[in-house]
């Protein structure tokens, strides 16, 4: 091995601890004027002018309106709460104004790890990163997470796991972020069961959301890898569900990239790794019931093949990607 | 457990590989008129002007001396190229003219990689944390390793190697600062042992350096514990070498902190620990023979125990300090 990357490490204040005790504090470093960008979260500013027209996939449209909104109230910091559409419309104001964001998440989304924005037009979503999105301060409420209930819970942070697993050999997979995706995978083995036995307990939520920022800066620096590929061709190509079809192809890819899969990222599991975690968190389990056909795997593999990341660890081919897609599509166990 | 912590991620950019191939693209990000720091190192940046005049723990007046430098090249970005003492000369001209850093560092000493400045005056030696001082880019060149003597490079390695097992109990310690850190203790135990069994190769070289860069990161932000404060007093009031002290002491602090480490820093050393470590790399044992009294023994405790760190996970006592004293003035086998 000869260690050769370039790694960005991105400038962030991360708080894990009751936005009642410091989010108001937080804000303060960076102004005096916030403004709140939040549908359906708790109140957690008082006072503070709130912008509740939240829109997933953050519509043009919807981006004017919220950068009008901070204008008019001569806001000099945005503060997102809630999920990943709250904190896409403080990015969107964040991306044209400058403003500093301080973000506060009731989801296991990652955005807020990320300098990374979105904006839909005509339908087409347009994304780009620049550090301006970069929330300068994060503040992690596992309270706020209560309310999210249980299936939600273990997609979203199903996800978070799939980005640290392709954080492994995504194109720009370096040491560094592989040690924290490793971390990521800890806490997600842990919380996400925890969640599934007392979803009303704080303990699982908070290594959930932990492990979420994690999989989130992870990913944001290495960069997609043969997961993100696959998922995208069968979501964009069928129609397949975001979460499910992450939850189903996980273990398939993990199995095809085996060879490149270091024991400390097998370790990270815990006894019984990813079959343990998805039976106890009765994970989907095959492509089948989600709306993928048999008869689509031949041009889904020929999709995919045009889309595999250079670097990934094992060679890709029309034959074992054949073989993944119809083990998932039938849902057979994973080795 | 309940996750409560506050974590500052700083901002760098982390290259890895021969500077020959990067440090002109990357000084070029900065600016156009470099001034290179750097009493013996390679010169790698040609046609820049260099400041020769290195001095360890950087006096105040071969501070004034360098930002003069910089000032009458009209300067727009500072180069260091050696060890703690170039980087650290070029962090003096940081502070006080806010220019960024490149570094290019030729030791384990990991100062590339914190925010922290430190001026000597009169003999004694003032510290501080100011991000301007941070590098912006570090330039991480194995061959320029090359030439550090195994000697040496074995005691800034086990040097790094304690920063990176006492950011696990220290006062800042947080779950994003331990993974790091564990990170660094894989990639010390596997690349001091290579420099000694190889010093000529550079895979042993890159794992230290890398080893050393995350010990840096993990330390500046968990800040000093336990085992640092041993270390202070022996070489404060006993006048004891730094980097034998550090050897000597660690295994002993560890057995102490035992109930207050995790697994996973137990499996970063590897089959055998840190045991295994100390004897292939031949690492100094027992405090007798660096100057340390059995009658010093109490003195010792004393101090120590009134700078132990808030949040130590074990009780520290004038029993279990005693002891843990006793054993490394003996060389006794840890625990």
């Amino acid at each position: 091995m000869s260690l050769r990357f370039t790694h960005e490490t991105l400038p962030q204040r991360v708080v894990f601890g009751p936005a009642a005790d410091h989010l108001a504090a937080e804000v303060a470093r960076f102004g005096e004027r916030p403004v709140v960008f939040g549908g359906a979260a708790p109140d957690l500013l008082p006072g503070a002018p709130r912008h509740r027209d939240v829109i997933m996939h953050v519509p043009v449209e919807a981006a004017a309106r919220a950068r009008a909104f901070a204008a008019a109230n001569d806001a000099d910091v945005l503060v997102s709460i809630g999920g990943g559409s709250s904190t896409g419309l403080a990015k969107a104001v964040a991306l044209t104004s400058g403003l500093p964001i301080v973000a506060v998440p009731t989801t296991y989304a990652g955005s807020e790890a990320t300098n990374v924005w979105g904006l839909t037009e005509n339908g087409r979503k347009t994304t780009g990163a620049d550090d301006r999105v970069l929330p300068r301060t994060i503040v992690y409420d596992a309270e706020l997470t209560l309310s999210l209930p249980v299936g939600l819970s273990v997609a979203s942070g199903l996800n978070a796991l799939a980005h640290c697993v392709d954080s492994m050999w995504a194109p720009r997979a370096d040491p560094i972020n592989q040690a924290l995706a490793v971390e990521g995978v800890r806490a997600l083995s842990g919380g996400l069961p925890a969640i599934v036995r007392k979803p009303g307990d704080l303990q699982g939520r908070e290594l959930t959301l932990y492990g979420a920022h994690l999989a989130a800066v992870a990913f944001a620096s290495a960069g997609s890898g043969l997961h993100h590929k696959i998922c995208h061709v069968l979501g964009g190509m069928f129609n397949l569900p975001h979460a499910q079809t992450h939850a189903v192809v996980l273990p398939y890819v993990m199995e095809l990239n085996a060879p490149g899969i270091p024991d400390r990222l097998a370790d990270a599991f815990g006894p019984g790794g990813l079959a343990r975690l998805r039976a106890e968190v009765d994970a989907p389990r095959a492509l089948r019931d989600h709306g993928f056909r048999e008869g689509d795997i031949p041009a889904a593999a020929a999709a995919i093949l045009a889309v595999v990341p250079a670097g990934n660890p094992v060679p890709v081919t029309t034959d074992n990607l054949t073989d993944l897609l119809r083990r998932a599509w039938a849902g057979e166990e994973p080795r």
